[in-house]
């Protein structure tokens, strides 16, 4: 779909002048085709879509960036709309198509295409379409980009991780899902809004699956270095299991409150995505609680399952996963979402 | 609307949390009444002006952003959007209200709100429906931050603006509209795509009325130090006064085109209202195309009339107006701008 | 000093050019005296004193950036050396001379001077002469810059930042010292290097006197939520109270290291100043170890003595102190190293 | 010389630490050789390849920084001094060594290091010991990083890219001096100082040999779109060639008031060696007064030159030499300059 914008307008004497306006060195060479420049190509230009890609692209985290729709129109408008920014923005090549091709070696390849649920369709049925969705996505992404890291942004997160590792017949280093990054974030928030700090100084995981199901781990949260659970012993200040409970439900149901009220999430997600991206291709070794095949650690066993543990991204993906402990609930209930889930890939038929 | 999200999880403990968590140092004094923090509210919580706001939010322009708007689930559901990414970037103060008095001691208010065309609708009776309401609007706006800069983004530009400069009272310089800014950030990408260059390196004004009857100063176009026009006089390429203005009306086309594809426009009008902020917050003293007063200069005549022109931008607002040279017909041009604006300032009733 | 630097060569007719370039708007009015300009001065053009400038300036931190020195020449030149990569960097107008007049109106005040210690000086003759010093630059910068906050660099911090809070008069939350905020990062450098992780995800805090008798909190080391120590315990890996010491010997060494190797430290310091800058006047309310009056706060008793504790900081300076748990070790440390402290303090005079 | 410092202290328990903390999670690929990681060298620890290194990485612009320097304390210094600041900044690896080795696989190979002239010495002779420390250089570095660019920053400057040109066998699109691109920052701050603006709003070349005989292109001197002298003209302010060249003579001095007043320049050059790595790694395409092989461009003749010109900069290296009209006078006084340099060239016995 990219075209000189300006091509038609300026007529068969457009070129003239671009070549007249730069004179080549002598003994020039022309570049090696191992030029290490970046691509990041973004999958569905919804409103999650577009917030991750103008996101990245005010971060100036990429070379080159790719947006794929089936949407021929709306993709178009998008792109244009990235692209009349130029002069505000480090350069950035941005391109747009409905064909795969465009995505050519991507290093990262960002997955927000999902279909939506019709009313009073079953749970299974959404995802068996989300299902075949994929199956017209992620083979000619893996394809075009056998190198490439896939982020999976799509709901139901963990599954559709899942089934994009199937499909691309990726190594699991390369395949991951947001997860519980967002929820992780939200967490953070409120107990630094709570604390009136800055909610990079809170260290506190929500992992397993994203949702309602997901776990918070209370015993790793930290204040600036201040472990908060034994401070609160330490103090003898008295808190109840349940209001423990009801934080994290605060957490979960964030989400469903940003959808009551705006009919969709998406400037948190964007910069959720982001922020993983910079992780991985400036290859910054920093740990994320996101999505990763999580067969064999913590207990979890029975099958390939996808699950959010906290795991240090880089360049090469996932670089492994902290060893981080667990109380013996917490464990039951990473084990019991585990479950739930692999009942699910049972149904899929993949 | 903003209230600490835990606090009704957290119950009548949490307090005691916060206030356990840390101790005050010996000797401490209040926070002097002079804190010089930053403060910018962004009116209307629409596309434009959420694109406005995160765009803000990520280049971490300012340490307060407040939202206004009259839909209060639209509002609260954005404001909580933005707040779920606080562990993604610095720490900045996120409000939201439908009461202007959430904007007290602004140092920026970007307004984006602005009336929809009803079908069948006159382009007067829908200004006039703007003119309703910026009065509710603007004299808040002036009364809760008397000595803010107004940066009015909504459409018609050049009117608004006046108006906004009518109903605030305030002195010219402290009221801008983003005029032109963005059709020649557009112009600067066409030129630029074209050429293959950085459009960072394209010096190129498009001023006057912001849409059909701008005006393409192309006398004032240089690349990379090149003044273009000489350049190909010089190189003896031929172009057709056509040629030219075929790539002015690519410019105002493509806002149309934008529109026509994914139904508004968003990122780059939040990319260049952003960039205006950032000149102005941090006294850059950079030349934008931005509507200002334009009464006496260029031979605008005949009353008060808003126009983009070269302005020079710091924390005073508009210090200056480049004193660019025109050609006849570019003057003339202005000229005409400035007389049809004037006959519809005479039919709003001001 | 500062002065246009082309007033001298572009002779009378200057005044002329700058005048015709740009015209007022009509109706314009003069910036209201409130404006909210950022001005950070730095006393001392060393080593130490330009890397935190530099720094400051390629991390855009303030409208306004102001050099104190007693040496004018290497203070123009320094000036001058900044100033000529204007270009390269968004504005911020930078001043220097020999006169703290240039400082007036500061919203922080970075105080890098000190003497040198002479072949054979006691270490308490030096601190005389570094008292006198403080004589003559606290009480101007607290005269020009009434509100400013006052963050000390010079060595031994923790005294000297004692002797800049009696000469100013300054309420204790806007007088504080770099401290052991550089000795953290080093530890979590060393940590993070180990472990092969990003050092932004390692929890750790050095606290105490900045130097030699520095106490290392070991029990509030995470690294990406996990505890270390009792994931060591869980783990049943063995380590012996040694090899903790010789970590924080490692750290305290370092030091010495870099000024055995290039005879002073500059790069890692002047990071350390900036990233205080950027919390103090972004309002950031992140915790660092610095240099606070530690009086009442651990047990700390006997008179009023500055040592580094993880303190929140923001607009205001020193928000509050962390209640991190100390051992009874740690406790005990820190109380020597505040008695050793106000030893000193007896012989200083003040 | 890069080891894992904190190594020895932790003992042989270390590894079993950062082995037990992370789990590999299953079927994980060892990451693809493609893996496109950016990766800078700076040759020369001294005051100019330090304020790069250090700029560079504040800037963010590596995942890799390698320095070499033929003093092995000092580097090493150095080395520490900019890791000890890891938990202030992003992720980058940062390693130094004598040996050429380290610079591996390097994108970018930035030259600083140069014989300083001793009393007495004649410039020839100085030179000649260039040259020959360029022989211990430039063929290691070529060798380690065939694919890399030469970014040459001693001086003289034009007459060592020449040499690096030669010495690496490279063609001349990845051979790169620094040229004129800071006295261009120079100029742009004079002029931008003089009319209050933003220098980054300052269009203004001065291109040629990089020094005394370097030539300010007076007629591509543009102001936010106006061109200056033209603007003169049409305003009628009258100005005498005698100005113009007062103000190219103030350009020329200002390095050596520098060095006069603190010794050396650093801070400038090191923005502007950085501003050029960034333009060429993130391929900005964008336009910079380059040294580049001049041969053929604007009439010179005689022999292989290297000067600087308007060059357009991106992942490939030079893209081309901007087609800017010079005058006559202009013109000569390339060739006057090429003429000079190729007469030196002649005397080094390449």
């Amino acid at each position: 779909m990219h075209r000189t914008p300006s091509g038609s307008t300026l007529g068969p004497g457009g070129l003239d002048i671009a070549q007249a306006f730069f004179k080549p060195i002598h003994g020039s060479a022309l570049p090696s085709s191992s030029n290490r420049r970046t691509k990041i190509s973004v999958i569905g230009a919804g409103n999650v879509g577009m917030a991750i890609a103008q996101t990245i692209l005010t971060q100036d985290l990429t070379d080159e960036l790719t947006l794929v729709d089936a949407k021929a129109d709306k993709l178009r408008g998008e792109m244009l709309d990235l692209q009349h920014a130029a002069a505000f923005l480090p350069r950035t090549k941005i391109n747009a198509s409905v064909d795969y091709a465009v995505t050519a070696g991507s290093d990262l390849c960002i997955v927000t295409a999902g279909a939506r649920q019709i009313q009073g369709e079953s749970r299974l049925n959404l995802l068996q379409r989300n299902v075949a969705l994929f199956r017209n996505i992620i083979p000619p992404l893996a394809n075009y980009s056998p190198d490439a890291i896939l982020l999976i942004v799509s709901n139901p997160v963990d599954v559709l991780t899942y089934v994009a590792w199937k499909l691309s017949g990726f190594p699991t280093n390369r395949v991951i899902g947001t997860g519980t990054n967002l929820d992780s974030s939200r967490f953070r928030f409120l107990i630094a809004d709570h604390l009136d700090v800055n909610a990079q100084d809170v260290q506190a995981f929500i992992v397993g699956e994203h949702g309602d199901s997901s776990v918070a781990l209370w015993s790793s949260i930290s204040v600036g270095g201040v472990p908060v659970l034994s401070f609160l012993e330490k103090q003898q200040i008295a808190y109840e299991k349940e209001t423990l409970e009801s934080i994290h439900k605060a957490v979960v149901d964030s989400a469903y409150e940003v959808i009551s009220l705006k009919g969709y999430t998406s400037w948190a997600i964007g910069y959720s995505a982001a922020g993983l991206a910079r992780s991985i291709l400036r290859d910054q070794r920093s740990i994320h609680p996101v999505s990763v095949l999580a067969k064999g650690l913590y207990g979890v066993e029975g099958g390939d399952v996808f699950l959010s543990l906290p795991a240090q991204l880089g360049r090469g993906g996932v670089l492994g996963v902290t060893n981080v402990h667990l109380t013996d609930e917490e464990t039951r209930r990473l084990r019991d979402s585990a479950r739930t889930i692999l009942e699910v890939h049972s149904q899929l038929g993949l």
